[in-house]
């Protein structure tokens, strides 16, 4: 299968999945009639290549190519996937799709980003509707996961198997909607949201910011990790979701919500919400309030990702399918060439590596040396299964030199050696680079321990057997400059 | 005023009130008729415990005292706060309230955490009304910031006033809405969202689990940051508010949600719900699922405090405010005696802190060294202004010996001494205990740069002064074990 996707319409959606695609290594052609589309969707492109890259801990392939393309015709050409971003209008759609019928090899899968149609709208009457369904994304389309599959009995169990293969190839979570209804799922819960929250605004109970500050200072964060059920049935507590719904249940038919009602979209409306909006977030342009907005949601989804939870399990998931390609062993016969330094990790510095100074900052060096370390204990057998058997090394002690200055978005790699590998201790010597621009070394001296006891002992005959080997062929090297370096003032 | 607040029931929310309270300082009296109050609000408490405390970067003040007692008048004696969390029936409320008035201190708040009744509701027939009103919380009550605080005309500005002051006191975000409705807010958009829920799953366009994943995957994570208009201002682009919501708004017409039908709680319903959970989320106790969803809170909260937005920056102003309190400096005058080490850092090991091993991992080691540090710069007046003038610290070299364990949830303190600051050097000895046992060292070389040629530059006479000044006095202390020294093996 070829790495090409065209994307017919270029807006903030369209540009959002160009930028998933480019930035997972695939080549994106685009057909978009507004002159100003290549302006608009390098904006987006900014925007991704600043927070993208390093959501992960594991480098991406190399950025695809983008080409901007004149017509329909020429923007498929060799595309697997094409996804339709088109203003929401089923005319306009269902000529696209007359046009795109025409080109797209009929192996190649059209998504459209719609959430106002079924996909059995879209299909109806071409002639290969099985390779027509709904992928409808949620901004901004390079860091949110979801994406509702929505399919019809029209749709091959190949067709589907080859979306969620795609969109889960690009980091994304295909979502398969089996039974399509009116704006798919997560767009009602939306609607059922904004409808009330109009009500409010309105009504004059409560303000634009006071109506956000409810949301995120409360269900917003629950919803993040667990969504509604699962937060409901931890209420429920031990007594079980029966019991949570029997308490909660009656609620339902008490005139808490509005209902039927829809407030009618009047110009004093709109200026009102307009005006509290200004008054909430006005002091910041919208370009900074998306790069916020990034941060936030890198920090929030690589804070999941250290409990393998949510939104972070599918970027470990993500990261972990994607080492072999990175460079990275798992075991020993994985490394590629034992006498040389091993590559320990390959990523992207993420943005909330960061500090007040704009580099990275000082901790999170220890925090790459450390996951090279891991690499290395996992690469000689010390892995997951070894530590739940009751052994591992516990770092004693560290000597760090920063050499020069390292930014968000650029990539790293860490290359390892072991200078001593014998009976308890472990020994390794790690050196950070941007290219070739040496940016830290690490030295570090670890002792294996026995879990239970909390002392040294020694480690399983395998690990030792091959930290051995390993330090054997690293020790033909020359002697790394400023190992067994002491702070320079204080000698 | 005094630190004593009275819990009237005490369940999954009165116990969470409980630990807010308690884990803030307050003297906690507990009035609760079920023989279980003290079992329950005991497993609350202990996982306030684990999760609250290190949510922040300063420590806590002690843990006040936890009393349980017989009657209302009991449990009321010397009580500023009043916490009625009893079950949703009007009658019971206002038998609860009746006592309340004969016994409580007539400048007490009476906070009610009522979802379903108006504060008016509660108010009625009272004479001291004005001390009653709605404090609705959100679970779990320990880690949520939100409380909803609802009032009447009968509320003074007094009452309030100090109804804000104690919650906020305490960590938490009193959203203080002027206007009654019935369930207040946040609870209506829950209502909205989980009556859609239900038909949903009813009509079997979506499991439970699928629809957590719309959620956590999706809306979610961007809700937990910004809310809703706020994120859809962003999404509105430079055009702004107006224009998002001239796409938007047509929306609300269209049939996307079930509006005004309910449906009916039979028994198919509920086994349906009941049984689809535990399919999702069976595997994990509630206990785990708690501990779970605390850790994930945590950390979120604590992404967000690194980028001071949303309920990071309300941690992050409630630490602020708490530093004196906590023995730590920010400026020359404010440092307690020179000549001795200083108090760089008292806290308390976060959950996102620990690792595989399940302790305090290297890098936060170095994360908290490193705070200390910038706790120092702002003694010596390299604070933030000082920065954004263009001069800074950088580390050069970093030497860090490990020389105990610590686990999540224990007090860490930071003392530091300056062995040497002169010209653009400076020169660091970090030293972390818990209790009068050692932990770790850091050792640690910074030169003062110019940060817009990114090259060591001597730092300003003030600064430099108040470092000289610092070095002097601690030179009179002996020696540190283990300065200057090199990782061991290499030597």
């Amino acid at each position: 299968m070829t790495k090409t996707a065209a994307m017919i319409g270029g807006g903030v959606i369209g540009g959002g999945w160009a930028a998933r695609f480019l930035l997972n290594g695939w080549d994106v052609r685009i057909f978009d009639p507004d002159p100003e589309a290549e302006r608009k969707i390098g904006e987006v492109l900014a925007n991704a290549r600043r927070a993208l890259p390093g959501l992960g801990n594991v480098a991406l392939p190399a950025e695809g190519t983008m080409t901007f393309h004149a017509t329909i015709e020429e923007a498929v050409h060799g595309a697997a996937w094409v996804q339709e971003s088109v203003p929401e209008r089923l005319d306009l759609k269902q000529k696209v799709y007359t046009e795109l019928q025409k080109h797209v090899a009929a192996e190649a899968v059209i998504g459209s980003s719609t959430s106002g149609y079924k996909p059995s709208q879209l299909q109806e009457g071409f002639e290969n509707a099985a390779q027509i369904v709904v992928a409808h994304p949620f901004n901004p389309v390079y860091l949110m996961p979801l994406v509702e599959v929505v399919t019809t009995e029209a749709n091959t169990p190949e067709v589907i198997a080859r979306a969620k293969e795609i969109i889960t190839g690009i980091g994304m979570y295909p979502l398969h909607l089996k039974k399509e209804i009116d704006a798919h799922v997560a767009d009602r819960f939306l609607e059922a949201v904004w409808r009330e929250a109009l009500w409010l605004v309105k009504d004059g109970i409560a303000t634009t910011e006071e109506i956000d500050n409810a949301i995120r200072y409360g269900f917003g964060i629950r919803w993040a990790q667990m969504g509604l059920f699962e937060t409901y049935r931890v209420a429920g507590g031990e007594a079980g979701m029966k019991h949570f719904m029997a308490q909660f249940g009656p609620c339902l038919s008490w005139p808490w919500t509005k209902l039927m009602d829809v407030p009618e979209f009047t110009d004093e409306l709109v200026d009102l919400i307009a005006g509290q909006s200004d008054a909430q977030s006005g002091h910041h342009s919208i370009r900074e309030l998306e790069r916020i907005r990034d941060t936030n949601l890198v920090g929030m989804m690589r804070a999941l990702g250290a409990t393998n939870w949510g939104a972070g399990a599918l970027q470990n998931a993500h990261d972990a399918a994607r080492m072999g390609e990175a460079g990275l062993a798992r075991n020993m016969g994985e490394v590629a060439d034992l006498s040389q330094p091993i590559l320990t990790q390959s990523r992207i510095v993420p943005l909330d590596w960061t500090d007040y100074n704009g580099h990275m900052t000082e901790s999170r060096y220890l925090d790459a040396f450390a996951q090279s370390t891991d690499r290395l204990m996992e690469i000689i057998g010390c892995d997951a299964e070894y530590i739940a058997s009751g052994g591992s090394y516990f770092t004693a002690e560290t000597h760090i030199r920063h050499l020069d200055e390292v930014h968000a978005g650029h990539p790293i790699q860490v290359k390892t050696r072991v200078i001593m590998g014998a009976g308890k201790k472990m020994h390794l010597w790690h050196e950070m680079y941007e290219g070739d621009r040496l940016l830290a070394t690490g030295e570090h001296m670890l002792l294996h321990v026995d879990l239970a006891t909390r002392r040294s002992a020694p480690p399983a005959a395998h690990i030792e057997a091959n930290l051995t080997r390993i330090a054997e062929a690293h020790a033909a090297l020359p002697a790394p400059e400023g190992l067994g370096r002491a702070i320079g003032a204080a000698r």
